[in-house]
């Protein structure tokens, strides 16, 4: 049986695709395609840190997200038109952030914060986990800009980080839903795992419909395969960095 | 071996106390507590839905969470004041909203919305899980209350509802973490399931350490046994609503 | 003649039942109930002074005020999500800071401030002059706090304070009205004073129905009789303190 | 014993003078000038009244308090810089809405509803008192104007308004503080009259300086004096009008 | 062929009044009125500048404008009420300072900042060129009251500064339109220059009938014989402080 | 000479490259390049009006401007985080509104509205001119799907329009400012032209170095070379629709 988008398997990711300095001015800038979704990551290497952790020797990174109105369908607000987010961006850009700290070592960063912007500018499902995907890259690189520069002596890494969505669809469970899916699924879950196979977040909801314990566990089964995959891409991508991720 | 808050087992609950009629105006009013945690869960009736609903027959169900500044070791800034609601109050605010909305029968409703007011008045600990469990019942009360009144004929309820945390601390898996745990705790999750057994919402974080899929499995393990005790606490707070229950 | 709540005398106060201790973080907690009327008052103690009055080498008090969304018959709309606060709460606010501010000697607090926030958890009529009465109770408790810590030295307090509300109904002139009486009055009349007799604020209007002097000099001589009994309800409250009062 | 302005008596009200027209688009205008205090106090009528009175066949009269930047001897920031109104102009804006809603007759308004604003552009004391006293007589024009536009027949008016403040200093008690005055008044006092001489609206209070019932009494009635003098003015600068004011 | 509003010819300005020391406070007040448009400039001086001009020993001159509610045909809402400053207010503002700062020397200020408020009391169009005008002749006075309290030598001036509004009325080129011919003109366009003629700003807009370059340079002849009348104005207003001038 | 980003010429364009279909949701989508000047501008075709419009039977066009916080060198703080748009963003988003409109023939439209949103991932200077001429294309291609739609029958369309920015930099007259030049420049203009040579805005600002009447007409000489050039590239990239401009 075949996906609505023309894939031919229901363990099947999108075709992905990570441009590296894509933008010219952010220490790490990153278009990251799964399948129509499009998302622009930067990372930016700020001198400072936030209030709380002054004089504390650590640093921080903290994340934002956003999507150009006509990312969609149809057209959406400009949330600073509206002058506050919405709690949907809110709970992304804390999962964003929490999901790439979890593989920082701050310490090591010295007082300086990385600011990630995920910028979506085409939505077909399952931006917040592209946006994770590809932001780990961008951060890559500001962590090599930052070695080049002579800030930090080495990677301040504890592991490769990437994310997938799952769900059930009229029964059939399947990895990285398209809109078309999402927006039919019964069951929407969102899994951020590590290198190593390590979980870092799971989120997911059946809000319409409950699901079984015995159909989670499968689902984590399956976004496992898809984030392996999905590491494998990202380590293609930073290939001319494999040295940096010797110490690792 | 005891946890730091007296409790003998790693999977035992907080003593919970549920009291009905909280307040006198609300059509359905409860003050849960569970342990030192206390949220008082109101549920009102309004004659209307929101715009997007309007004129499709169904009802609908939006949940509003808040904390009193003083409900926690330290004091809070009033949400109020500063103008804007917190991320955190907004994950918090639509999980409970999700949560309940997933055992209601929105067209029985008819053209009405029940707003669910869960106001933490002190915080030790799992208050957003406090807050479902609570306003479960206290929403039961509000389709009491609409059944006495004629607004609807049967209770459009599909199932219960409740939910706990589980976590790991120094390698130990626990049910229901008081704060000391919380803040200790390497691995934290929240479990929202239905009186069959079915998971509407899992949320489980491990930004400091990432966690084994066989450990998660576990704490969904230990987290439903939870929610079936709490499950059986609601279940007596309503026994003399039971006759409602009958078509369930 | 009977009042429309039961009471047999139109200078009669409502039940007052002061409760210390009412929840366990704050240095001072009282659940203040006036008949229906109930109120959380916690008073909390900060380790440092707004902006200006930095290096003064005196402590500040602030208030602030706010109603549960079903605290009332009908739901309010949270002022946290409409983002800002109504005309009506500030000016509450603004009175029972003033109100306590009146009998604490600040520059014996130290460069503190102690914030009172006053909850209203249900609502019949006199939830400001509650509000005051009950704040003053946990004040004093975090005073006592502060002595017991090693803070301060002795009770930075010049007198007692309480407020109440009286008004015109049909000719009658009431004291303490309720929430059905207040919606009748055609004046409406609230008193601060001090234990000592003396007047801290006096706001009175008769927006439909102007009154005369001699009315407004009978509501004041009704009101002192009120905030008398409610001073001696202190008094009692606080008689395990009896010691601290002594330089008063 | 003179006053620190050069006023002669304690019960001295200082130079009134009322200015109609002052500008050319709004139905009422007036320049109010006591002393050194100066209001523009416009009065525009809108054809249609607020959601909570529609089809009521009634009117709504709303007033708007603001002071320029420099009307005071620091500048202040703009509250539409701010971004929203402080709690001292929301209570004095409230304040003068409730004294002129008091002596108008809404139902004869009509659906309208009368918008008053009072911009301070020159603040020495006594600025709320002022813009009602001065408002009053704009709200009569812009009454004036509707009678001559056939949208009613007869003056909405059931009496005259005008507002006064006294207080305390160093044991003086005064009449119509000018700013260094009333900086340094233990007790400040605002009195809101009719011409019949009932009370609206009083608000006093001492917060550094609780003071006796004998003093409030006294107040009042010095208030009470200074109130019939600035009504006295009210009707000289209205006596063009003298013929609508038959039916009063 | 005459004006609309009564004048002779298409390039004759209306009437101009500068009335200095127009309230009390500010260090420089001035009320400009140009037929009916009538504006008060407050110029204030504050000991500091904005945060990222510290420590670099030079000064800072800022604009703030507003309108009164109902300075104009149909009452506007106040942007305070509204919570935010509307864009065209943005853009006046921004335009105002820039204007005024281009003839400033900051370095010769210290550090201090002048703040520039004008006020529109009454609308007739041309308010922002006015604004310019006339709060050029205020900070002029502000400058000259620095000189008499020895905080800086000499007027920190480079030149005189003005404004005028030109455009095309049914083919007609016209000077400083009113608002009837405001609100009919195809071509609406602001100057800005100096004493010596050059420009500092220009602003056109043709949105509904674009207009040739040679209609264009024509309009910039008829601003620049408006604007070297209104620095006459300028220089006769302020001709007590001639001396002041001598080294300009 | 050479110019400080290679260029030859002080009136030569930056290389421009317009990409239509950018992306797949807008009914227009372009990227357009103007150097390193990079702008996502889409057109959303929405079947309603604003409040004021609706009901006369014409359309209506609205743009919005937003930069990717790290389009620049330093990272800019997002609006929507700051809660509001700054002034700088008001005035252009208003710009691009009025320069299309020019052209647009709004009554062709019906009743709908054309939202233009112009979102900046890389900024080298020239951002909002750019965004003009590039959403123009957008424009016209979201009234090609109109037609395609059967929306409207014919190219609601009286001109094309571009905008090019000049200045002088160093005594020069350049055309086109990269970012370094901008930033150094004594004089900035902005100047918007419809295909027939006609203006249809002009901002010019000489804030620190007021500029000669000769100077401005010189410049205006050289952008409109400028605009021609954006013109025919526009045209090129339009070539498959060249049939619907035959009416034009």
């Amino acid at each position: 049986m075949s996906r609505v988008d023309g894939r031919e398997r229901n363990d099947q990711l999108r075709e992905i695709k990570i441009t590296r300095n894509f933008t010219k001015y952010a220490e790490g800038s990153v278009l990251i395609e799964a399948g129509d979704t499009k998302v622009i990551c930067n990372a930016s290497v700020q001198d400072s840190v936030p209030y709380f952790l002054r004089g504390q020797g650590q640093g921080w990174l903290t994340a934002e997200y956003s999507m150009l109105p006509r990312a969609t369908q149809d057209r959406n607000v400009r949330e600073a038109a509206k002058g506050k987010l919405t709690g949907r961006t809110q709970e992304i850009k804390r999962l964003i952030g929490r999901a790439l700290r979890s593989v920082v070592d701050l310490e090591k960063l010295g007082e300086r914060t990385i600011w990630i912007d995920c910028d979506v500018i085409q939505a077909d499902g399952g931006t917040r986990t592209a946006s994770i995907t590809g932001a780990f890259v961008a951060m890559v690189d500001s962590f090599a800009y930052m070695i080049d520069n002579n800030m930090i002596k080495e990677l301040p890494l504890k592991d490769f980080v990437a994310a997938v969505s799952v769900g059930i669809v009229d029964d059939e469970l399947l990895l990285d839903l398209c809109y078309k899916e999402d927006s039919n699924a019964h069951v929407d879950m969102n899994l951020v795992m590590t290198g190593k196979g390590d979980i870092i977040e799971v989120q997911g909801t059946g809000e319409e419909n409950p699901f079984s314990k015995e159909n989670m566990f499968k689902l984590i089964d399956i976004a496992e395969k898809g984030i392996k995959e999905l590491i494998a891409h990202q380590r293609k991508a930073l290939e001319d960095k494999v040295e940096l991720f010797k110490g690792e």
